[in-house]
């Protein structure tokens, strides 16, 4: 199978280098994608001999150029990842760039008939109506990488949509689960970044510690499971052992659990349906002792109520969310604004926002620069109204 | 579905008929058999309308004669139930009789080719290895209604049978998990019939108290999952929501879960690979708040290793445990010898087996037949070499 890798420099991208590496007879790197981490990258580029790679930073393309064979395509810039995905030849994108970039790369792929392993969460988040649509058309296949959705994929293998009645997915509450309303106003960042029991990358971490993230998988797996959003539940389970379940009209409830490892999903995204082995430990139910189970405070955790809001709204409302918390993060791991401050930003600008239908990929991407300028300019004036 | 109902008015058989009432289009119930409880088994008729009955008891059996309408069959004895199940006109055979009574019919059901959804476990305790060579012939289905081994079923559903590493089975521990060692010898017939979070028959409930029961259902797993023992566990489990689990070769533990109710794997059985509605309350696992596991004591619990060993060098032996077992809990509940003589007693057994090929039914039925003369002569002369 071969896999077109974007973000192959992050968390996720090295951890799909290590699926291939464990199963060379069964995948293959035919293109790599990173923002600028020219090192890494050029390690990868020795190692997997792709032949295609992309560089976001000009600068990182240049310096690619010279250190690279020249029998290998390079391109750059924001039309060179949309070049790549529609040119290169390959059984399975694999996106797992971070932030509304991985949409327009989504739908490419997918309008190639391509099966998309998506773990840019943004490409649902944002353009969810779009890929329904697509998908609906018969236009190509996602197997979501998130482990969450890969553990509701995963229990709902050999069963029939009609029978689902509900699908629980898990949340670890974030590193903030246990803290006192009154003290989000004081969360630093390198607090947020402490994430107890997940290594992700600075972005989707810090999403964690507002529960934005899980309300994003929310969003998510509406569009993959096509359930409304009174059927979607968030429980919070601090070991992130069970990885989410799905409820039968039975009343059966099955879970996907394991010790966490990103490694798992994305595999699984790669072979679906079929499971290949992968070692290490296992999960010892008798030596983690006891699984423990809240449910979600929505009032500290402010976010996942915008994002359930949003979703079922619908429209663009979803990508003014999310385009709106992307700035805002920034500005927090900036020690800009306030850890509280990520809420209030979001609901303020999707307060603001006349929604419109998701008719197509232009009317998202504009929504999602405006939506950043307007953000970005209250912010950086620190205009009252948006804190 | 045309439903034969061996043990209509047991926990299994009453439950049994709940699901038949819930999806009266369905399933219906085409024949009755009891033992001796004609009351209930009167009213089942009443409501059901089957074409054949059975009742063990001769007597039973006559008081039925007079009672019922003359148009519906009606037989007795050892032969009549083996009649009933070659000749009545069914599509499943539910076979919730306790004991090894239960194995002839699996077995007559099995060689007509119908479905044999089993909540006798005894049939495949002592008869595995003739069930398997039946199966393999292309001899009819099991369907397995045990809590625990639907949930490993659910598990299975839509994955390949070469990607299971292990299965896992839960046990609530019973009434003594946390009993010592040497306050098992005073343990009631009382106290071991108040099983925490299952409602079950007697025999069962001190089975499951010795876990005698887990051990038999390890024998059960080995014969339905084809996995060998060292590939087979126990974790206790005392909230009894996770009914079981399957770890796959990729790590992914998948397990199926929900509120201890026998009526969602007995429906399940029957209606399988579908699953039906199946209505009320549902799992909530953040008011259950925390599951618990823990590694199963074997020095306790010598029953389970006693049918790991049985189970492993397989024959006549499981059924030779299986019959000690029958004899030792039956002179326990008369309060003729203690709980620990429980164990002791099936040891002996075993020790003084000479293990032979379980190649017939004829020769489990005599091995069956002569330990339990053996051990009844044991135990009720009082030899000191057994206690």
């Amino acid at each position: 199978m071969k896999i077109l890798l974007l973000g192959s420099t992050g968390s996720i991208g090295t951890s799909a280098c290590n699926c291939v590496r464990r199963h060379p007879d069964r995948f293959q790197l035919v293109g790599l994608a990173a923002n600028k981490n020219v090192d890494v990258l050029c390690a990868q580029i020795e190692e997997f001999h792709p032949s295609w790679v992309y560089a976001a930073s000009h600068d990182a393309a240049e310096r690619l150029r010279h250190a690279m064979a020249s029998s290998i395509r390079l391109s750059t810039g924001a039309q060179g990842l949309e070049q790549m995905v529609n040119e290169a030849d390959y059984d399975v994108l694999l996106n797992a760039l971070v932030g509304a970039v991985g949409f327009r790369p989504t739908v490419a792929a997918l309008r190639r008939n391509k099966r998309v392993a998506l773990a840019n969460k943004e490409s649902l988040v944002i353009g969810g109506e779009i890929i329904t649509a697509l998908l609906a058309q018969g236009h190509g296949q996602i197997v979501p990488v998130d482990s969450e959705h890969s553990a509701i994929l995963q229990c709902l293998q050999g069963e029939q949509h009609h029978a689902v009645e509900s699908i629980i997915l898990t949340a670890s509450g974030g590193p903030f689960r246990e803290l006192a309303a009154e003290k989000f106003g004081d969360i630093t960042p390198q607090q947020a970044l402490d994430h107890p029991t997940w290594q992700m990358g600075r972005k989707i971490t810090v999403d964690a510690g507002t529960l934005m993230n899980k309300g994003f998988e929310l969003i998510e797996a509406h569009h993959l499971f096509h359930l409304p959003y009174e059927r979607l539940r968030v429980v919070i389970h601090p070991q992130s052992i069970v990885h989410s379940m799905v409820v039968f009209h039975d009343g059966a409830v099955v879970a996907q659990c394991g010790i966490p490892n990103m490694e798992l999903p994305i595999q699984y995204a790669l072979s679906y349906p079929e499971r290949l082995p992968l070692g290490g430990r296992r999960l010892d139910l008798a030596a983690v002792g006891a699984l423990t189970f809240f449910e979600p405070d929505f009032e500290r955790f402010e976010c996942l109520k915008l994002c359930i809001d949003a979703g079922a709204k619908g429209g663009t409302l979803p990508t003014v969310l999310n385009a709106a918390n992307e700035i805002a993060v920034e500005f927090f791991l900036d020690a800009k604004i306030g850890f509280s401050q990520i809420a209030r930003t979001v609901k303020r600008a999707l307060e603001s926002h006349v929604p419109k239908v998701a008719d197509s990929v232009e009317t998202i991407e504009e929504v999602d620069r405006s939506t950043r300028q307007e953000v970005l300019n209250a912010l950086a004036a620190k205009d009252e109204s948006w804190s």
